[in-house]
């Protein structure tokens, strides 16, 4: 956590030289906050410098949430030195937000913002959704979280209670590949002609699935350049698919990937969806009025298909980039994306939700389930990627789901005593929860949580934070027999 | 089925007596109703005289929901035949509404219409909650569906695949306790000055916890006597709970009853949801504004109380009076009856949704499952009612959950293909698959669902037949291997 926190720090100084180098007259304070983070970060070194090497399952729960917790603090320092974001609960909602690479924002006018900062705010994305994966591969697999171990890269059988993962080596391969992504997407938007330091930034955005811009319209500053916008779609499809899968895909082991059951329905639900959304925008919207997507660059069916697919992948993918507001479609079409937003990416991307995989077990266990109410008797186990999956984990992926919606019922309930309407409410809880970002209601996607009682921030960022850590791993400390039963 | 058919007929010719007796001018088509209805019963019977005793589950599951089907096109006669409701879509929907207990309506003015017709519309409730308890008690358990094995009155084993219930000794006790109360609250109601007609009516609606009423305004008519809105509150509580508990608690073995864990957690949600809504409405709601509940006769602290708990009643019980509008007290509260409408009555009672039942043993479960996370080796059965419920059951119940969610969303999207607003699809299809009656926006507590386009109407009926028969029962017929693996 000390080691975590210094990194967490040297990023902050490297903001620091982004605010230097654009002359955006905040690059002491900066520095400043950057020395703070690092030395925050020492300070729990030299505390903790006794460590043991392994730790039990139980301190891994106080570890990750706490870690979060405490990265979340720190990471307000660049927004409060700088005075972009003076009020404490603005500025923690908006880390935890970058963090959880929800990218739900509190700010109004984000282009007055000094460069530096937002630089560092794509980078809170860009480091939380290293941190994910590493946990969602590494660590959660092994605290025994909602069917995580069914893709862990490590496969450990269902475990002792004492963990020691080869967490460096996995952690290694996919900091690669998730370098490699951002840096070859930063590239060829550049090439497109995006200017660098919104190309950089993006690319942190859409490789975390996070959705910060730099723009106050988001993506859709860049509707006039439409291969700019495909560039991003085909990085928030591969930000949305398991990192192993894209390790397979350079080790050339392509079969691996072609029979991966996730996989094939994640890309079929985008394709399927995509089209249904396409024609219904081009029969049932009113595409002359301006407020849909202009300009029609390529004529009115293409931006039909290339919104229709961006916003089913922004908001699978729970990125969140907003290239036109889908509120405005059609009644029905508000509903489904706010449908939309409990699906969530796969297992071992950087994306929120509820995830394909759990989806995917759940819908052939219902299956199963008429199965066995005809045939009592019969055996019949759940089968994914050609393997029977043990009852527990099944039994595990169940538990999830429900305690995933009642965590969306409470959220909603609370959302609405706090004082939001009944749209905002259901889509504000949906939409933090699954690490989306944009709504619907007054959450929708071309307004921002800057309307918000300082209350529901909060709250907002406890639903961004449980989502993001699989609901386990940070309710587990809520319950009384986990402090306990030591 | 034929037996039920004639059954069905010999109430008809009952309501047809009443239009007799009241002059109502419509004792011929109702007669006539009457014999085409007990005549398509008689034909059953001749048809399959050569039936036997024993039947497959498989033909069990087709018998109830076909029978459910062709009963409530029997139950549109008298409807059509004295041209109360002229429109078949129409007619259909408000049998289904009737049959299902739901007490969904689409009539404008209840009280224009004939009073045998009105007798037959409370009486299809009747017909319908008797038949649900026979079914839940005695069949559903036999066909596996979704945990209710635990609490039938015979207690089967987890069956063969033959059935032969003892139906008939379980369904004349329950009958009995089911005639019983009924008789019990006409006569309450009429002492405590209710017009005969509209107490037997009521008290019809109330025991099946159906909805229906004569009148325009529903219960909210008797808002100056509150004595006989308490009464119908004690009714629906009772017709909330398993019917199984009723019998016991003739035959005075009362500890069965307080040791019961669904009846005390169903006691328990009502009196702490009663108390939660009134303080509420007394401190947040405009009492002064006449359309939140007047007149006030006992003072405004009785009456929010009374209409706290009365709603609370009618909105978890499934009953769907209707004493005041709940989408006027505040925005919070509309998302909180909403949210009630997912809870459901006791299993074996004539409630419908989830059940508390159910809900019950998915908590338990779900604290197991943190329990189960730290110590994954450990064997921790969920038990209820002092017993350790087989796993096969838990799963059960969780699939019958997620099949339940799955249907509510798919209904929500189809409600709002269909047209339907965005608080209104959500409101109608909680309301129509929880069999509760009234919802939120256009279907709110003081509209009906005349407004809705046909299609919409007959979305309405077949979610209010899935929800009412335990989703399994209907869907499992549309699954292909049904029909395929004979």
């Amino acid at each position: 956590m000390g080691l975590l926190l210094t990194v967490n720090g040297a990023f902050i100084l490297i903001s620091a030289l982004v605010s230097y180098l654009y002359k955006d007259g905040v690059a002491l304070e900066m520095l400043f906050a950057g020395i703070v983070g690092s030395s925050a970060g020492g300070l729990v070194m030299l505390l903790t410098k006794e460590h043991r090497k392994e730790i039990s399952k139980r301190e891994g729960y106080v570890i990750v949430t706490f870690g979060w917790i405490f990265m979340s603090l720190v990471g307000t320092l660049p927004y409060i030195f700088t005075g972009a974001i003076p009020s404490f609960t603005n500025a923690f909602f908006e880390t935890m937000s970058g963090y959880t690479t929800t990218g739900a924002s509190i700010l109004n006018d984000i282009e007055s913002i000094p460069k530096g900062v937002l630089f560092w705010r794509s980078t809170t994305h860009w480091i939380g959704g290293m941190g994910i994966i590493v946990l969602a591969i590494a660590i959660l697999p092994l605290l025994g979280i909602g069917g995580m171990q069914l893709f862990s890269a490590e496969a450990p059988g269902p475990g002792g209670d004492k963990l020691h993962p080869r967490i460096t080596d996995t952690a290694k391969r996919l900091w690669l590949i998730y370098v490699g992504y951002t840096v070859a997407e930063t590239i060829l938007l550049k090439i497109a002609g995006m200017d660098f330091f919104d190309a950089i930034n993006h690319s942190l955005s859409t490789i975390s699935t996070g959705g910060f811009s730099t723009k106050n319209t988001s993506m859709a500053y860049w509707n006039d350049q439409p291969i700019i916008q495909y560039i991003v779609m085909v990085f928030m499809f591969l930000a949305g698919t398991n990192f192993v899968l894209s390790y397979f895909a350079f080790k050339g082991k392509f079969s691996k990937i072609i029979k991966d059951d996730e996989f094939k329905t994640y890309s079929l639900l985008i394709i399927g969806f995509a089209i249904v959304v396409a024609l219904l925008i081009y029969f049932q919207a009113d595409l002359s009025n301006s407020s849909i997507f202009h300009p029609l660059v390529w004529g009115p069916f293409e931006s039909a298909i290339r919104h229709g697919l961006f916003q089913v992948l922004a908001i699978i993918t729970t990125t969140g980039f907003v290239s036109a507001d889908y509120t405005l479609w059609t009644p029905f079409l508000t509903i489904f994306f706010l449908g939309l937003m409990f699906l969530g990416g796969s297992a071992g991307s950087t994306a929120g939700g509820i995830k394909v995989m759990r989806h995917l077990i759940m819908i052939k266990n219902g299956i199963l389930e008429f199965r066995r109410t005809l045939h009592p008797n019969a055996i019949l186990p759940v089968r994914y990627n050609d393997k029977a999956i043990p009852q527990p984990i099944v039994f595990n992926i169940l538990g999830f789901f429900i305690l995933y919606m009642l965590s969306f019922i409470i959220g909603t309930l609370v959302f609405s005593w706090l004082g939001l309407d009944f749209k905002t409410a259901l889509g504000g809880a949906a939409s933090t929860l699954g690490n989306v970002g944009p709504a619907i209601g007054d959450l929708g996607p071309v307004n921002n949580y800057s309307s918000l009682p300082d209350s529901a921030k909060w709250w907002s960022a406890f639903l961004m934070l449980i989502g993001r850590l699989e609901l386990f791993t940070v309710l587990i400390l809520l319950t009384p027999f986990f402090w306990r039963n030591r």
